[in-house]
């Protein structure tokens, strides 16, 4: 039976093979035909005598958004993973990618022969960007249209699941970003079925999505049902949940709280794992804590405060919202607590902002050296190696793969691509509508004193294909010194419980504002980051062995003393450590230190 | 040393007595000056230019609302009640007043001259609609203007002072209502000094308040001082709190819970109780629960479910909101389960609505039969009185008053006073604005078939002279024969904490909708009220003993049945209560019954 959600509609039907069909009134705002509608049929609805809309939930949109939906029968796939279960969060290592630029082909299937580089790495999760049809052939995706239908150009429904199903044999979860804020400015008809918006609250994008008003309770099923989509129709092992902040919602019982409560019941219900990670910029600790305690139950958060600390000390960048960190203690802060700004003033906010997450694990906050968003709200979408030397990539990189939380790099991030992620849209149909997206973007840079013709074109198809990462370059040597720095630290990451324990009672931060030299103890394992210029002495005893160092000659070790080049981190553990570790043959980085007395300063675990 | 917040502004001058004193800018968008203001001293702002602005935190408008400021030295005052401390909420019978209506002069001063009706009433707290200085003599005061100075026609500082003074000499404590949701339409200066208001967010009345937009930390500073400012110069005992629903705030520590934290930390410094009341529109337990579990720790909250379940009982009515009552099933409900809606779908919200409140105390809630809203919201203001028979409201409040939450009465309810309360402005001096609010007035109810003359004119003072209160009446006999029923009510209420218990898992409730009887089990008093046009015989053990009867001949018992008569109610308790009952002399309430079985159905504690 065929139903259709359209409250304020006085006549529904169906346009199928040059046919009409009638659809009946049903309760709660639902139409109903006794039709069936079979693998590839093309179809559209006429509402209150607008005809030719696609379907709201439109499973395949072959022709575009603006197109004929084209109904897809999900019991045709065969699928290869019968007994696939994903890795807890707990024990992740996320790799995020974009569909269009991850390859050159720019499609599932390209990415399929890219994922044993992603396994020899060590990922465990790959975490797909936005893949709801929106407008054109390229574009981020946070501009969907049909939610429930996977980009034509990316290959589409039949593409998708041989994607998630090639992930899945060979032992990599997928987890799929979905926007549940806003829809792209053209190819949204929903307001044309029913009251999908909202005038009570705005967004940055406009009205919001009505997930508190007059019959809300359907708005909310249409995205819990999109969640369950996926999980269930595409074997998708997880949500990333976009800017969450920006769902205004009053109800007693939130919509995310309602969407992660739907999750679980598919998680019984289907005896498989599933996770819902947050993109927030609340620094609330509702979003991820239980409801019991008054939040959400979603299971992770992004953490942007690592990120922010990290990046302006690594670049020593201050403008926007870097202007808010910048100093070694706010990363010493931020390797211990996700949320450097909990509860004290933040001069680009102009306020108090965010909350201690008391009580919480480090696996709770996914945390990230470079996101395509760090990247791509760049004017140029540089990446880090762009803007710092790559040994100081090299301490971010170490330090978050050591860190409490759940690591998550960018595509390309592991070799340090140099290709730039760019903000590109493909509005080529739309003159207009393409237009305001680029003057838009100038306006937005010239806040920072970028001239227009600085600011590179989104709607200029250059702007889509520079941002391909270019893999012939890998064999160079910089980026395969910098892929085996990924895979050393990926490696020990993976086989010491030390390091993933999200314990941050038992991790610990000290560092010298004056040396510019940082200490981050996770237990019995001791991390020395030396960020200044200079090379900087500390003493160790005569269990400590270095079991990653950054590169040779970063690490001199005399008597105690170990000597730590300028720009350098060295991770230090206890020969019971060393003696778990197997490390990719490749790597030579275990060395033994001999003892030495530093002069003036001694450093005992904090 | 003056301290005035203007963040946004490029001077600021304080104007007084003909001269002008520079301030200077400190931090955080504060601007200072040594000069200090002594009591009695008019002044007024330059901000930017625009001079005779009044502050925005104004003890006293003498002048009115666009007038100039004048100072208080609150230090000034002799308060007599240095030992005063409020009796706790759980064993609370509010009063809400109206100044400007409670008496004919419509002042503090004559409001005290009826507080020792209020004692012999066995009331414990009065509830003062706000007294906030607004446009105009008369009005509800939801549109004030200068928030920390009370209203000069009312008596302004020193005769609020007087009244709750007086108040505390009679054992009776002081709420205060306060509108921390939006400002008034006229004499709203705020604007001119800060960005105190946001666009982020829409409510009923325009633009929210800006809770938790840039600059925020200020916005909320001056809505906490003026919450201490009441508390502490004014020695009021608690604050109700207007439509917190309103305020939009996304802030991982939410004003509300800022708020309740602060006053909590002024009852540590002053050694004094405080109460802090919502009211909710939300049905959602988080406004009263504790931080720790997620909650703002609100002490109660109003809620409209108890009075919306009895007044469309007692009524029929069926209108708005109602048209998701008026069965006997909801009043059941109601009676031990404070949200009728705590997750189910409202049919008048078009969404589900509510969630329960697990594990929260019925003393957490504030029930009552009747309010200056529920009242004032009508197009005609009428009182119950006015549109159910006399019994019936009896059973009302006999209800509310026997019920696990904490009643509330509004003015005149005790003596089923006739005179409406409607709603009323005093805009004569801006008749484009009065204009517009009665044009508004007819447009709303419109909605529900009203012709525009048919709606009283809020703008027309006769509304205001209509709504007071006249006390002449209180001698007439169904007057008197009321004001002795809440007496008796009440007298039992404050002798019995099985009924002051709040346990609502000692609460049990059950009716019939055929017969229209209903059953309330407070542990083991029974209530049991009929709601038909018929009488109906119950069958009770010989250990029950009558201690209040709605009227006589409401009760007959013969044997072990008790036949009920139509429209009546009656409280039932064993011989162990009785003996602990002292009532007030005039009642003789209290019979022996004796037994008879009842015919057809065995009425067995629930």
């Amino acid at each position: 039976m065929l139903r259709l959600w359209a409250p304020l509609a006085s006549s529904v039907r169906l346009e199928i093979n040059g046919g009409v069909h009638e659809l009946t009134k049903a309760q709660h705002g639902w139409w109903s035909s006794s039709h069936h509608l079979h693998h590839g049929d093309f179809y559209t609805f006429e509402v209150n005598g607008t005809s030719g809309l696609p379907d709201p939930r439109s499973p395949w949109q072959p022709e575009g958004v603006h197109g004929r939906s084209c109904y897809v029968d999900h019991s045709r796939f065969e699928w290869n993973d019968a007994r696939w279960q994903q890795r807890p969060l707990s024990s992740a290592i996320i790799y995020e990618l974009h569909i269009g630029t991850f390859t050159s082909d720019g499609t599932f299937d390209a990415a399929i022969e890219k994922l044993d580089h992603l396994v020899n790495l060590g990922i465990t999760h790959v975490e797909v960007m936005p893949i709801a049809a929106f407008q054109g052939e390229h574009g981020w995706g946070y501009d969907g249209a049909a939610l429930f239908a996977p980009h034509h150009p990316y290959g589409g429904p039949e593409a998708l699941k041989r994607f998630v199903n090639a992930c899945h044999q060979r032992g990599i979860a997928v987890l799929l970003d979905v926007v549940y804020n806003h829809l792209g400015p053209t190819g949204n008809y929903l307001p044309k079925f029913g009251p999908y918006f909202s005038e009570r609250h705005n967004t940055p994008w406009g009205s919001a999505l009505n997930f508190d008003g007059p019959d809300s309770d359907e708005v909310r099923r249409f995205f819990c049902d999109n969640a369950l989509m996926w999980l269930r129709d595409y074997h998708i092992d997880g949500l990333r949940l976009d800017a969450v902040h920006a769902i205004i919602d009053t109800s007693a019982i939130p919509f995310l709280e309602q969407l992660a409560s739907e999750v679980d019941a598919l998680r019984a219900h289907l005896g498989r794992h599933f996770v819902l990670i947050a993109e927030s910029d609340l620094n609330d600790p509702r979003v991820i804590r239980s409801p019991e305690l008054g939040g959400y139950g979603l299971d992770a958060q992004w953490s942007d405060d690592i990120h922010h600390s990290l990046h302006s000390l690594l670049t020593g960048e201050r403008d926007g919202y870097y202007e808010d960190f910048g100093t070694l203690e706010h990363v010493a802060t931020s390797l211990r607590r996700p949320f450097v700004y909990a509860g004290r003033h933040s001069s680009h906010r102009r306020r108090s902002h965010g909350r201690p997450p008391v009580g919480l694990h480090g696996h709770r906050f996914v945390a990230y050296l470079q996101n395509h968003d760090q990247l791509g709200n760049r004017a140029h979408g540089e990446r880090l190696c762009n803007l710092a030397s790559l040994e100081r990539v090299k301490i971010g990189a170490a330090l978050i793969l050591t860190s409490p939380y759940i690591p998550m790099l960018f595509q390309g991030e592991e070799w340090a691509a140099k290709s730039p992620f760019l903000y590109f849209v493909d509005f080529s149909d739309e003159p207009d509508l393409a237009r305001s997206v680029a003057e838009g973007r100038c306006k937005e840079f010239s806040a920072f004193g970028w001239e227009p013709g600085d600011i590179p074109d989104p709607t200029d198809d250059l702007s889509f294909h520079k941002s391909k990462l270019n893999w012939a370059a890998l064999s160079e040597d910089q980026h395969s010194e910098m892929l085996r720095w990924h895979k050393s630290l990926i490696a020990i990451r993976s086989q010491l419980s030390e390091l993933t324990s999200g314990r941050l009672d038992l991790t610990a931060s000290r560092f010298s504002a004056e040396e510019q030299w940082l200490e981050v103890m996770r237990g019995p394992i001791r991390i020395l980051a030396n960020f200044s210029s200079t090379g900087i002495p500390f003493s160790i005893n005569d269990q400590s062995h270095v079991i990653a160092l950054s590169s040779n000659p970063a690490c001199r070790v005399i008597a105690n003393e170990l000597h730590l080049e300028a720009e350098s981190i060295v991770i230090l553990a206890t020969q019971q450590i060393v003696d778990q570790l197997s490390l990719p043959g490749e790597d030579e980085s275990v060395v033994k230190p001999q003892g030495l007395e530093r002069r003036s300063r001694k450093l005992d675990r904090v």
